[in-house]
């Protein structure tokens, strides 16, 4: 478990608390006891583990306008929680109090075929979101790897991405409109369900990727687009992830506009068919070309064929001027999803194999080759082995850093320095911190390389204007 | 000229204060002289006019650092200022003292054609910039109607849309990164020159559609895209607006992407080719479709010319069903521009032809024809004409109300009261304000119609983090 400094002190949550709890939730919907609660006390984000006081599970906005008044009144930290898939420790209880799951806010409470728009609860799951909105041919395009599990709560509040970001834009760009429950209680409407809005400042905008310390999210409502009919999902090999990279770019200089641009290296192949076959029993039947370091999935997406074999084919003519080995086309919907499969499936196949500490870097493609490389290097000079993968054609790399035999004591003081060089030169480079997974605990004490103190003390300002008492979410970002 | 009741009360501008701006950037950039301001004391805003005390036209980041500096510890006001295209009059000098010109940041620093990005000053004429992103075969498509002479910092103070934005998106969509001078004279950038960013509240985004209330923009990192090759562009007449708003909503639903999709009313059509033939002596040589009250410009983009003719199909096969006139296909570039032309003058001819209070309400597609009955409705209760036009493609409708023979005294009382009754309408059919003109003074005492006292009391917060002592852009948006 890391070490993690309690800057802020809050009083313990009393019996009375507990009470008037019970009288807003019932008992029913509250969880005390040790076990039950601590499943409240991790999420994905290396070992980290902090026990929640007390978990509520409110059913409606009221509820929560009441709990945090309550709150609020009595200076108990809470902790807003979605499906506890994040990778940067938001979700986490790191000064105890309340953890207040969203699980019960499950609900899609309407998809308006007519305005292309959708109004959901935060705690209804990505996938299930996409699917019920494919099924009328309508296209939710934010798809982070955990969508079979993360809420849609989640995602707005670190902003994430995923694959299609590249051509159909992150979570905030689906965002319309909230329902928000202010750390006071008080609830807003940020903004209206329409398409373009200039009134005021964007408190919509504002609320994406603030990591669930300016507000409980309660409804959001989602711009949809029309379902692509068509795809066409290449696996590109290269010789190195430089050669990749450098192919990458290419590929967007010369117009195309792929809809997937995946990169992962030989070493995350190798772990996730391990993976897909030993832990998930459903081993992958593509091959992975030998001799190759590094690997593109390369999508484009549309409603026709021809333009899209079209588009394939400059695709090819492209890599071809780069060390590159055979493309393999997809050739059925089925190879498609296995290879989608095994890209969705690269983080925790690497988490299966060892403890990780997993970064989310982001910098002008351009610079990718020069990130990569300099990320090896850094590797050599710590002593650490990384698996890169992730997201390049938005210049987004995951780089797992694996712990392997690195000793608890290296792990916990020398890996964090060299963590420390990795965003340096990211920043080098013209990069920032993390493009999708948030900032939480776990980059926090990095935010200083990234940006001045000056940006840091006006983000702690608007968390004042929003929270006084300093109750939600304490000790995440800054 | 309107009324406008000063809240707040600030120095005049002493003649120490003017000596040390004078050694700042020199007396050649520093306009005293009566007339001269006067240019500065009024945008395209109905008749407001504001005298600054005095004009600055800074060269540099530092300069304007060193400029907020002293007006921040002396509680000198500040405006800044782009080409004075604003239709909600944010950059006017309302509480007097220094206008801030950005006039002289015209240079656009870097096309960044690898990463498909470009760094450019405040004060560079949207259409300059345009034009030079296309002769790199790239693509900036905020295309507000005053492209010509309006400035890229405006259009991200208002968030601008235009034309493209129903494809393409508003002016926050293209924002990656600002440098910005914060109304104490601090210089930070908000955030990087990446695609995707998870690191922290987004500053980048909160300055966008501030109306230079938090900051002055001094430096832009826009995000750019290939240039689209081929395009079609369809005038269709119909018999009704509300038929016109009913076709609009069935063309989206569809699944068909116009990259375009605005809408004039039968008056905005003939007053604007007047005004191309008696003002701007180039009159229009298409023909106007005879017996029609609306009209839609219809544009569909791309780089295939089969699939925009399949689309043109559809889009044909869908405006069928509804009582329409006969298409006009634009033939040749110079039609097309044409037509493009007519559009971008419908708000100065009908400005021409008399003064106006324009409205810029925006509501969820599907509501369209509600919106402009209720509109006319309205109209004929309080006694104005109104001139519609706008983005109908999302939703944005343009509402400019003739002040023809309404007496002065109407104009100022009765004619807001109707103005209120738009705006009541516009938000219970899930609208709201502004789409893309922005709030300034213009629409300010109408926001409690749009959103609770509890968002402007967030709104006035973060604006007294950024700005303590309320010397930037005072008594503007709340």
């Amino acid at each position: 478990m890391t070490k993690y400094t309690k800057a802020m002190a809050f009083p313990e949550v009393s019996i009375d608390i507990i009470s008037e709890f019970e009288a807003i939730i019932g008992k029913e919907n509250i969880i005390l006891d040790e076990d039950l609660r601590s499943e409240y006390a991790h999420d994905k984000t290396e070992d980290y583990h902090f026990m929640p006081s007390v978990v509520l599970k409110p059913g409606t906005t009221d509820d929560i306008s009441r709990i945090m008044k309550l709150c609020h009144e009595n200076h108990v930290p809470v902790t807003p929680r979605g499906a506890g898939t994040g990778l940067a420790g938001a979700a986490l209880p790191t000064h105890h109090g309340v953890v207040l799951s969203m699980e019960r806010f499950n609900k899609i409470l309407q998809i308006d075929e007519l305005n292309l728009q959708a109004t959901v609860e935060p705690g209804v799951i990505t996938e299930v979101f996409q699917n019920a909105v494919k099924e009328k041919g309508l296209f939710y395009p934010p798809d982070p790897a955990s969508s079979g599990s993360c809420f849609l709560g989640g995602n707005l509040s670190q902003n994430s991405g995923g694959p299609k970001a590249v051509k159909y834009g992150v979570t905030r760009d689906y965002v319309l409109n909230l329902e928000v429950v202010l750390p006071t209680g008080e609830i807003i409407w940020t903004g209206a369900n329409v398409l373009k809005n200039s009134t005021g400042y964007s408190l919509t905008q504002l609320m994406c990727g603030s990591e669930g310390t300016l507000g409980i999210i309660t409804k959001i409502v989602f711009k949809l687009r029309g379902y692509p009919q068509k795809s066409v999902l290449m696996l590109i090999p290269f010789i190195t992830n430089e050669e990749a990279c450098r192919a990458i770019a290419a590929i967007f200089t010369a117009g195309i506009q792929p809809s997937g641009m995946e990169f992962f290296e030989r070493e995350a192949g190798i772990k996730t068919f391990e993976y897909c076959d030993k832990v998930l029993g459903s081993p992958v039947t593509t091959q992975l070309p030998e001799d190759m370091d590094a690997y593109l999935l390369c999508e484009l997406d549309g409603n026709d064929e021809e333009v899209l074999m079209r588009d394939a084919e400059r695709v090819m003519n492209v890599v071809e001027k780069f060390q590159s080995g055979e493309v393999l086309f997809a050739e059925s919907a089925a190879q498609k999803a296995e290879l989608w499969k095994v890209r969705k499936n690269i983080s925790p196949a690497v988490n299966w194999y060892t403890l990780t500490k997993s970064d989310d870097v982001v910098v002008p493609r351009n610079n990718l080759p020069k990130l990569i490389s300099g990320i090896k290097e850094i590797g050599n000079q710590y002593g650490f082995n990384t698996v890169c993968f992730g997201h390049l054609g938005d210049g987004n790399l995951h780089v797992n850093i694996l712990k392997e035999s690195i000793s608890d004591h290296d792990w916990e003081t020398k890996i964090p320095e060299g963590i420390g060089e990795i965003f340096k030169l990211t920043v080098s480079l013209g990069g920032t911190l993390s493009g999708e997974h948030g900032i939480g605990i776990a980059k926090r004490p990095y935010m200083p390389i990234a940006m001045k103190e000056t940006n840091l003390e006006l983000m702690r300002g608007i968390k004042r204007v929003f929270d006084p008492n300093n109750i939600l979410n304490p000790g995440k970002i800054f």
